[in-house]
């Protein structure tokens, strides 16, 4: 029997864990070919690594994919996320043209597709992908408030 | 008599044309430490030579002093950019803590200051600079007027 491939949630899953074990905010992303189901690339926050205020999942992973394509634009890919993106992330997420979105928990303090500017929903956004929330919300969720509670204590 | 130093947003339209000669969409950004005026980054949109959706000149400059510095935040700093900044832009500034901003031109179809989400405006938001627009307003603007015009020629 063939092993069953690793889902890209769950990919994104792991990537926010790594990120955790390294002190950053626990979150993952995973850009994918739509048709193929390859993954293209894979990424956590990196910002205090990096050095990088930009270095958050989405952007580190659309930026990866579209230098291996050799593209700046990803029409054919989709990209999942476990948490709602944030402005930043959801205009470079329109700009790269990815086709759909899909995230874990919902981000009530940060995040720009369901809260906040909404920014899919703007006149002045030229590209909003299909976007479904709310995939494996509570383990998503979970990390991240682990993470920021350790930070508390 | 001392030379004098070249005005940050004189470097960004620097930038700017120096972009429309790499047939990028003439922007130019540069980051400077407030206090002593030190012109820590410079940059121009590079989203086709690098194949990076997020490769604007606001990200760019703002990604290059934050590694210079050898720090994910900036808030002892200002930005100047040539046409008023997208909402990954926007987003981007808010994160680094950018101190002021300053911009060119009015980007009514894709700003996110005075236009469509208005990022700096949202109870999400948790930076705002201090902004000040229309600065060169009217050759900021030009560079990108002339560009476009050419590419439909």
């Amino acid at each position: 029997m063939a092993a069953q491939a690793t889902s890209p949630m769950e990919l994104a899953l792991g990537e926010a864990a790594a990120a955790a074990a390294a002190g950053e905010a626990p979150i993952g992303a995973v850009v994918v070919d739509a048709a193929s189901g390859e993954v293209l690339a894979q990424a956590h926050n990196r910002t205090e690594r990096d050095n990088d205020p930009s270095a958050h999942a989405e952007l580190l992973a659309i930026r990866a994919a579209a230098a291996g394509r050799g593209a700046p634009r990803l029409p054919d890919c989709d990209l999942y996320v476990t948490l709602e993106p944030c402005a930043m992330c959801a205009a470079a997420i329109s700009f790269a043209r990815i086709r759909r979105l899909y995230f874990g928990a919902y981000d009530t303090k940060g995040g720009a597709v369901e809260h906040g500017p909404r920014f899919f929903n703007q006149a002045t956004c030229h590209h909003a992908p299909e976007v479904y929330g709310g995939i494996e919300e509570i383990r998503c969720g979970e990390l991240l408030t682990e993470f920021f509670q350790g930070l508390r204590d």
